[in-house]
């Protein structure tokens, strides 16, 4: 196996610029709150109603909810004399913040009928005109609350996405969000190379300047063994080969409870997957499309990742080998592009177009602490019962791309644009 | 106990006079159709959309769904190059006939955001256009097929409201429906007087000219003892006297099923009250009001009408009991009226402000027949574990209240306008 | 059709002869009592512990709950002095008698190994020593419910049956209770001839001496049309006929709520039938046998036997017809055996091989009353949401066939003896 | 902080010097298999009948599914004419191994009341025939199965009374498996003190002589930084402040799933406790008995731990912090003892009385490979949704406790004999 290449490592320098400059703050939230609306201009104010699972959300939840987040944390507690919008809305808009009340519980979003989208759009209005007025004052106390806010709604930017993805398919006429792109239907996968790396004390988790969650700190030094690492996340050609050689019928491949789920949700292919006649197509956000094997394979589960690793010999990464070769390696930038929530075909690197599963729980770093108040619920309270996702995917905005980024699911989630790509040991 | 005054007996008189005559049958169709529209008139496209359970179906299913009756059992099959409008809403808005295929699941049609309010518009005048076609020609061939088929969209008004209702109730905003109505806060509901009528040979069951169901037929004769029936419906003052009195924790005031319903669902009154700091209000589609004890109680199961009846010593009149005392008094008259969905304070008689449950389980008359083909599963095979409701409700449209006419639902639903009258043996 | 000749009808006389003198109601207590002892006999420790479904009871808590039922309502308030031999029990052996205080959920009753079989055989010989004392007495004030004891006890034998060949079935190995029968395999079943009754007034219920159950009364004329009730129940053979003609695959023979069964249970045969390369099979309580075309097809819900009625162009009759044809008719003598508790094959007449499914909903006669006190629990509390059954079973004691005799299930039940015969209009 | 005086750190020695040869392997075998029934001696048929949730299974079950390791893995394949007890075994005692054919399903093991507990012991005994001849042949081939299979039914050993312990909370007697033993009520737990190590580079899993499982290896290398950890676990005493002080009722204290449990199942304490009247007991395998603020707090689940920590200000630790410090230590010997299955009061060290959940999720160590064959099903397909114990409880049997032994349990799960200590960042 020859060595791969590799570029100059791409380095944990602030993905957006413009953080400390308060006008570029203001600049910013403006292009964030904009791109949550482009989002939702396709949708009918019935589309944006409607909750398929307890895990979504409605679209015009997202838009509210994420308003709510500014109006919650940044407006009430450091813009003296804010008026806020309605004061019921803190009831139904809150997701899960314990410590600022009681709140509409989570399965029961897709009843708000009202507020109708016409009063979500002046919500969101009242409070971009409050922040407008707050952000021209040049605070810097509130530019880190401000930049969490980005942060969050760009992450719902993303679940948005997933969310009507899934909504849509639970409607027989499975609509299309958006036309179907121009395909290259030749595009072809790159054969699959290996990036060997070499084990040793290795820093995890982010240093550099700019913004991070923080579930990514603190940094620590961790001992890995040497290991190699696929230079692409595994296609849909791959996958199907595996499907065919009957990878969902043979339980000596699967973890235990992803058997379990194989039975009893009958899984035979990854979500959004259906087979005619033998013929193989796929729902995406523009409709049924044919599958294009070029393309990596998406909307799988932590177990049927694990499963194809095991049929094919191989593991998955610890998500502190893939932090450590991505570093190593160009291309981690983000893509979101209106025109196409889609995977693109593949290529070789650590590229934007589904998230990776890690083999690797979701927990604390060593010396984690979770920030004080409310905000302090943002991720502390989940890291049970989750799987790392790294990496980012094409729903992915715009600054939610850096190696040490740590995304959590569920092993059984599938809705996500979750993907994954192999390593073994040396 | 005196006896109640009893001025002439209603009779079994075509409730719509208009039904043999064709001119008359087109006017009939448009107003019924024009009806359905009036009532989704106040409802924003997403309060169209949403179903809050199982059994409630979302406003704009209803409208496609009278819609998709039209096309299918009139235009199909008897006007000669109809154009179906859209071969996938067959699939979306058949409910239960199984004759006519493959349909959209029962719970998952508050999916369906696509098509949408215009859509579904698009649809209900293309069938009407066609329609009026069709009735102008004066064909006596389908006026029977017509006549069930604005007898079956009457029904969906009512369920229309009741469906929107419970949606409305599971928003914590109890958004209202229509502005609160001028209400007579002194009224009072007349104190409970008993009619007693004779035993012997009845005959039960519609046997005038007019549109029944099948259900309603054949008339037969029944046997019964001399009874007595209340004058007028239990009321909420009495009511509330049940519950003050511990009715709800009582078991031996109960049916062993409902029983079990009070302590897992832990009832404590009738569906939509609530009680703070001791005082109850009641939400309505004109939103949160104050408990009328004047009014009919409502939005009761059967379980909770046995348990009150239990309580007061008394019963619940068999359907046939409810018949012959419902042809000897006036005011059977359906009464819906868009400006109060919600039933007025009691008076003496048989009028249509709640439906009141029976002690008669809904099964079919001695020598009934269910009609052949698609349509003869209207009513048949849900005679099973359901109970018979007699009256007409506040929802209720014209031409729906005839002594003969039986609504059936199970024994623990409540979202019906649903209450009961007592009766005792002589 | 040939009328079928009818021999002396049978009449509502005292089945038990005995009652009314004390010598013969001990007597009578200690066959009864010995009879449960026997039913037992063939059980495990483990056999008699499992509960294999929540309306199942384990054997040892039925041979418990019926001595319980004497200590509390014959010893504990009539026999001054009696010692209760451990208060734990009331708590652990009360079925759902809420007056009579707090008890253990009935989903629960599989979690009792201790009491062992051997406590509870220490606890019958304590409550029948102090019986016998009571009854050597010659009270009459204990006889009547001392009797409703006996027939009490008596219907839980039916049900340890019917439990334990429940329990039974869910173990992998199949084990039988008994050793299998000598089975006469030519036996076939006789040809379906009908017998055709006058409608017009009839009596229904009890009206005789000798005990009934308060369901049965009171006496009240009812008018019936003229109708054709079979000879004999249906076949195994015409049950299979039905099978074969995809009557579990065509939706329009079936009740609503029973077509959902079929679809979500997959039900394609009666309860404990299965099919292994063309060839069916039935468990039985003498393990598995081949299927016996003469025998009564058993263990169907109504909701098969009202679909295997809709196929054969036929209806159920109503309970009060049976009752009516019943009462014409010879050979209404209980049957059970201990060496046989299987049906027999068919005969003409009303023979008690198995329960037959009525299109009667089981509801109070008109003037009913519950008596009062705890006792008054036994048959009202019930009345809703079941069908009605009558004749009686390869498990039903002596004493407990009569022509008034209501047995009650849900629609949905098949662990009963249950089978159907036809009816027809004239 | 004085640190804690340590005695010399207990080494990974071989925990059964016994293993190489063949003479003491089968005195092994029968002693391991004779602690089985030793077990089960105080338990009636009925007692080892019953299955109180479908992650437990029934003390018989236990004590054949343990035997058919052995027939199936040893004696099957390594005993040539050896004669299967009986066929049916295998579908009714083989608990997950996919590799070895179908299985009853688990949540059914409560149905098997044939073969009853002589047949259980006959098939026992049918087994320890065959082994015997097989270990007096020396083969030195066996060796390493037959010492799995030992291990296996200790594990087994440890299960069987927490199941019963399980079962017997489910009667409402709260019958004892075993008299009350004589407790200190003077006892009282040490101080809490803390024992502080330095970080660096530690070996991790085992590497000594010895028996251990797969999934303690490959022994690797970790960097921890320099941490605290207390010199025993929580005792009950601290708990009780934790619940006096709304431990249970604080949100901010919890993981978010482990919230949602604290609501949807009202836990207001550990499993087994209760509360009348201001006084707690806690139901134990001698019966209900007071609390002993001195032991360790038992049967709380991953969540109720890592809320204690977070109301003390604490976390738990690593189980890499808890395998070194344990190291360090003396005592880590395993104390099954039959007359005492209740933690003892707390003294300082590593013993075994509660397992101790760590802040470690359940997954491979680096490098670690299954077994082949179906054997290989024993740990790795678990490792997912899981948190690691580690240490030792007072149901282990001894060659259970080792430094580097890794338990594994569900965050939610409580009925095992679970506690935790608390470590701190220096």
């Amino acid at each position: 196996m020859a060595p791969l290449p590799i570029s100059a490592g791409i380095e944990d320098v602030p993905q957006d610029a413009a953080a400390p400059r308060h006008h570029a703050l203001a600049e910013r939230f403006f292009a964030v709150r904009a791109a949550t609306e482009a989002l939702a201009a396709p949708l009918s104010a019935e589309d944006q109603t409607v909750q398929s699972m307890p895990d979504a959300s409605p679209a015009k939840w997202h838009r509210a909810h994420t308003s709510w987040f500014f109006e919650t944390f940044v407006l009430q507690p450091h813009q003296p004399g804010y008026r806020c919008f309605d004061p019921d809305f803190s009831y139904l808009f809150n997701s899960y913040y314990e410590a600022v009340g009681a709140r509409h519980q989570r399965n029961a979003r897709g009843m708000i009928t009202r507020p109708g989208i016409d009063e979500i759009a002046a919500y969101r209005a009242h409070v971009d005109a409050a922040m407008a007025r707050l952000l021209a004052e040049s605070r810097p106390d509130v530019a880190e609350i401000v930049e969490l806010g980005l942060q969050h709604e760009q992450q719902h930017q993303e679940l948005l996405l997933t969310d009507i993805k899934h909504a849509f398919s639970a409607n027989p006429l499975l609509p299309a969000y958006l036309p179907p792109p121009l395909t290259d239907a030749a595009a072809r996968a790159p054969e699959l190379e290996w990036i060997e790396l070499p084990g040793g004390r290795h820093t995890i988790g982010h240093q550099a300047q700019g913004f991070c969650f923080d579930n990514e700190t603190p940094a620590h030094d961790v001992l890995l063994a040497d290991f190699r690492i696929a230079a692409r996340p595994v296609s849909v050609g791959e996958y199907l080969e595996f499907i065919e050689d009957d990878g969902y019928r043979q339980a000596s491949l699967w973890l235990s409870d992803g058997w379990a789920l194989v039975n009893s949700q009958a899984w035979k292919a990854p979500l959004y997957w259906e087979e005619r006649d033998g013929v193989w197509s796929s729902y995406t956000l523009h409709g049924l499309l044919p599958l294009n094997s070029a393309e990596p394979v998406c909307h799988v589960s932590l177990y049927e990742a694990a499963a194809f690793a095991a049929w094919a010999g191989r593991r998955l990464p610890t998500e502190f080998e893939w932090e450590v070769a991505a570093r190593r390696f160009d291309g981690a930038t983000a893509r979101l592009s209106l025109a196409r929530p889609h995977p693109r075909p593949l290529a070789n690197g650590f590229r934007q177009d589904v998230w990776e599963w890690t083999g690797s729980a979701y927990l604390p770093y060593p010396g984690y602490r979770p920030a004080p108040g409310a905000v302090g619920e943002y991720n502390g309270k989940f890291m049970i019962n989750q799987m790392v996702l790294r990496g980012g995917s094409c729903a992915t905005p715009p600054g939610h791309a850096r190696p040490t980024y740590r995304n959590f699911f569920p092993a059984a989630a599938r809705w996500q644009f979750s993907g994954f790509r192999l390593a073994q040991d040396v």
